[in-house]
This record gives structure tokens, sequence and C-alpha cells, in this order.
């Protein structure tokens, strides 16, 4: 076992303290990050406030990790001390359901994937997080961060860039298609600027205008909103698919009527409350609200590839470990452009 | 103008009563049809009574019409005196948006389609439906009924037939396929019929077992209640696609824990009040809630070919048309085995 420093939420809804953890030795087939930055996802916060059901404590949040392999078991093939890598959110899964075996492991059947944090691994230890010093993830969960690509800017990618790089994949967003990005915020954002670089026309919809320049500076080639009535007259039957990345409950119903005719919603949004909906404007067009959860090992390693071939990375606000309390109040009131990220040099 | 007569709600609420109405002339491409028999659909309770908004008085329901063609006008190439003929829940569309020219009137976005009943044509007259005895449409909103079916049994498959088969053939139900079908009321015994002999392995979802020994004899393979808990233990995780045919507000978010990652549950009830939807069972497996109304003209053609080739209607109760305001009750109570249809000679 190795001491290594950590921030950690003592128990739910407490703020957050510097503090030690454990990590297991490194195994045959493990490799050991020196982890450099850590992302801030809103979900950090859903699960150090226990707003989507009882967690585990003390729990150190972060399944947005960037760092350098330190140390490689014996069995490992596919990296090497030195290597720039990441670890997303899931550090493990059975390996052998059928969409384990189809690079699907987030959808994992067998034991469900292991969550990076406020998860039992298969020893029934608990995970822990980004927001410490070292990691030991099996080499089969992680991935290689490009040279094109700043650590610090391609931490936030590992969730917040497969979560809706992987989406708009699925449902085919690319030339010709005219996708909405709902929320501009650290999904949204990076939404805007994938979907773009994917040759897509992108619209976002935001509750105001306040990040219209960015947005447009990202990518996007409209930008409304969605507190002006007149944007859903405007758009009404516009849009092929629009990819929801607001947290809080929303009123689904008034956005399915800006598709298109068998027009998708995809959400990737997670409100802790259940959400009301109208179920008529699905009929009318023969719409789907969907859903979708981060993606796949593989595909986040596509996604990597393809912010740097595009040559783009999170936009993000650089923080101390002792700014994580400060930072979170900030992400509750959409306050951050648009990713923090921390140093964890500084834990 | 023809003076016909008709079963009618003369304001919301009110019971049905014997009335007259016009119909108008039969005009270049117009089919003038003795209806001989009409479904009572649930969703002519639903205007009927306002369930779903303000409505046109006095109403003529019924949008499930089977009949004969009695005269034709000059220009109708498609028909002639003695065809056997079905009219749907539309008689008009604008025939010139995408979705129109694509077959897929009832999705119409130019001046939307125009009902059967509870409508304005374009003339901006008030529509009036099937419980009467005769009805002037234009030629291309009418389809032929095969030889194969009777017309009674016939009827139903105008809403029934099409509102099931083209959701399951849109979303590829067949072969290899495991569908559920919840709901065992006039939509659901029509779904579990087709996607019968459409080769899909069927599943009833029902409240209780009491319809089980039909739903078997239907084309059922298994039958399940959903009021015992068991039922979502053992079917997690089972079905490709879960047609829901109930009209009644649902708790999705249960049912989407019984379908495969990337399954779909397509709801055609349009229960009068919203539902609540949690939408994490959405993005634990990239599932989708879609909706669907009825399907285009020539794909309820295509439907009704189907039947005829395969040798099965609707199952049904002959009604007297003094026996509506009962029927009516009936349906309410789920108390129908399948179909009422009216012989509207007792109009």
């Amino acid at each position: 076992m190795t001491t290594v420093t950590a921030y950690a939420a003592p128990a739910a809804k407490a703020p957050l303290e510097r503090t030690t953890i454990e990590r297991r030795e490194v195994g045959e087939f493990d490799v050991l990050i020196d982890i450099k930055y850590a992302g801030i996802c809103h979900s950090d916060i859903h699960q150090a406030r226990e707003g989507w059901g009882e967690a585990i404590f003390p729990m150190v949040p972060g399944h947005e990790i960037a760092g350098i392999v330190a140390e490689v078991g014996p069995g490992v093939t596919g990296f090497a001390v030195g290597d720039r890598v990441g670890v997303g959110c899931m550090v493990d899964s059975c390996r052998e359901c059928d969409n384990c075996k189809a690079g699907e492991e987030q959808y994992c059947t067998g034991t469900g994937m292991v969550g990076t944090y406020n998860a039992l691994d298969k020893n029934g230890e608990p995970t822990y997080g980004g927001y410490s010093q070292k990691i030991v993830v099996d080499e089969n969960y992680v991935v290689r961060i490009p040279e094109g690509l700043s650590l610090e800017e391609a931490a936030p990618l590992l969730c917040a860039g497969i979560t809706t790089y992987s989406p708009l994949k699925h449902w085919n967003v690319g030339p010709g298609k005219k996708v909405a990005v709902l929320g501009m915020g650290g999904l949204g954002h990076m939404a805007v600027k994938i979907a773009h670089h994917l040759g897509a026309e992108v619209t976002v919809l935001s509750q105001s205008l306040r990040k219209q320049e960015d947005g447009l500076k990202l990518g996007a080639d409209h930008y409304y909103a969605t507190s002006d009535p007149k944007t859903f007259e405007e758009l009404a039957g516009t849009f092929d698919v629009i990819l929801s990345t607001v947290s809080a409950p929303l009123d689904f119903s008034a956005f399915l009527g800006l598709l298109k005719t068998d027009g998708a919603l995809v959400n990737v949004g997670a409100p802790e409350e259940p959400i009301s909906l109208n179920v008529f404007p699905l009929l009318m067009g023969r719409k789907t609200l969907a859903g979708s959860a981060i993606g796949g090992i593989a595909e986040t390693q596509e996604m990597l590839d393809f912010c740097a071939e595009h040559g783009f990375g999170a936009e993000i606000e650089l923080i101390r470990a002792d700014q994580i309390n400060e930072a979170y109040e900030r992400v509750l009131a959409s306050d951050v452009r648009y990713r923090f990220v921390i140093d964890t040099a500084t834990i």
C-alpha cells in the first residue's frame, strides 16, 4: 500500500479537506500514475452532497484525470514509465458481458462499471478519484493523451469530452446536420467544439446571451437565449439532434418542439429530481428522448485523438486544491469558463 | 350538400345522441362512402370529453371507418363504386411538405394533417367522423380493404392497426427481436397480433393476468402482470423494444429497466396529464423513450395488405349505435375484448 495525499469530503455535504488515502500496490496489469491535473465535474458535487443517493465517505472525487505513468506492473503491455495518460469515469468493469466485449464498458451489465470514485472495486475496497497525487489503475482503463494536447486541457476531456463526443457520434452529428447544444457549461462548451469539428451546423441554446461571444468563438454558428419565448417560435422544427448538457430539471417538452420529424433530444445531464414530461410532442413527429452515459474506453481514446488532431482541448480555469470548495460554489452558480482543473501539485 | 344521420356529442362530456349532419357534395377527387362499420377508439372519448383540450361541437367521433364506395368524382382514378374501402385518422394534409411527399402525412408540417373529426377542413368547415352513415373523402386519404378481411374486423385496423404496425416496423421488430407490448386493450391486442406475424418474440405486460389466455391465443409467447414486482426483476434488461399502448400516465422509468442497452420504449398512448420521468434509466444503457402517431396513407394500405395476407383483423364486439355511451364507459373500465365496432345500419 502507498499513502498519498488527497482532498476528500469526510461526510455528505461537508467541505472537502486535505487528507491521506491508501493506494493499492501496483499489480501485474496495473499502472501507477502521478496525477498532474484533475477536472471538477458537476457530478463530483452531486455525489459529494449525496444528491444522487447514498454515497461512500470519505470521498475523494475526480474522474477527469491527467498524469504521467510512474510505474507499471510486469504484465502491462500498453504503457511505459513517462507516458502521458488519462483516466476517466471508470476503472474497471466485468469484461465478459456483451457490452464490455463490444467496447461499451460504461454499460457493463455484469458487475456494472466500477466508478473511479464512490464505488467498490472487485476486492470490495472503496475507490478514490483524481483529487489526489497518485492513482493505481488497471491498464485496460487507462488511455493515452496525445502529444498535441496539454495535460491540463486534456483532463476535462476524460468526462466532459467523452460524454458529449459519444452521443454526437452515435446520433450521426456531422456535415449536413443541425445540432443544438443545450447549456453552455463544462459539457456544453465541449459539445460545441466537438460538433463544430465534426462538421455540423451548431446552435447554442443557453439561458441568456451572456456567453454568446465565447460560444461563437468556440465554433457555434448560432446562439439563442432560452429565456426568450421567441426562441421557441423561431427555431420550431429546426434540429436533427439536441444534446442537453443541463443537470437541472428542464421542460423537455418545450425543447422537443425544436426537433425535426424523427429528431432526437439526447440528454447527458443527470438532474437529481424526476422531470415532468408531456408525451404529445414525442408522438407528433416520432421524436425520441434519449440518454447517454460517457463512452467506452476505445471511444475515449478515439475522442482524445480527434481532439488532438483538430488541435483543441477544454477551456479551463486552473485552481489550487485549497480553492476546491469555492470552485464547487461557483460551478453551482454557473460561474466558470468552462472547467475548473485542479493543479494536483498543490494538494 | 347531403344530410346524413349520425351520432354526435352535442357538447363536451355530454352523452352522444342521434342527430343529422351535412356532408359536402362529391368533388372532382372525392369518394362518397356508405359507412358500414366504425370502431370506437379511446381517443374518441378523450376528445368528446375535451381531455386533450378544447374541441369542436357538435362532434361526430370515429376514425376507424370501413364501408363501400357509393359514388366517385370525375377525377377519381383509384376507386370505383362498390369498392371496399377504409378511412382512418386523417382526411387531408398539405401534400407539399417533406413529410407529405415522403408518405408521412400524419406528420405534415404544412397545415398539419386534417383530422377525420374534431378538425377544420381546408374550407374552414368542421370535419365529422365515422359514427354516421356516409362520408365524403378525397381519394388520396382512402385505402382499400382487401377481400380477405371482413369490413367489421378491418375497421379497427384504421387506427389501432396502423398505430401499432407503424412503430413496430420503424423500430425493426421482427425475427430475432424481443418485443413487449404494454397494455392489452384495443391497440395492445393488435400489437400482439402484428408483432407475432412480423416474427418477433412477443411478451405482453398487462396489469393483471386476466387476459392471459387471450394474449397467448393471439400470438404472445409470454404474459406477465405489471402488478407483480417480480415481473420487473425477472425481465430486467430483456427487450429490444417495448410498445406502450396505455393511455393512462405510467411510470415509464420502471419500464425502461426492462430494455436492453440501446433499447427503445415507444409510446403510442396519449395520457391527458404529463408524466413524471426519472432520466437515469435513459442514461444507463443509452435508452430511448420515443413516440409515434398512426402512420402514413401508403403504410396504412401496406398494413391492411399485411393483415389480409396473414389472415387476421381485430377482435371485436359489434354494437348498436344506441349502445355507444355504454360502450364508452366500458372502454374506460377496460371492459372490452378488444374493440367495440358500431354497426352503422343501426344509427
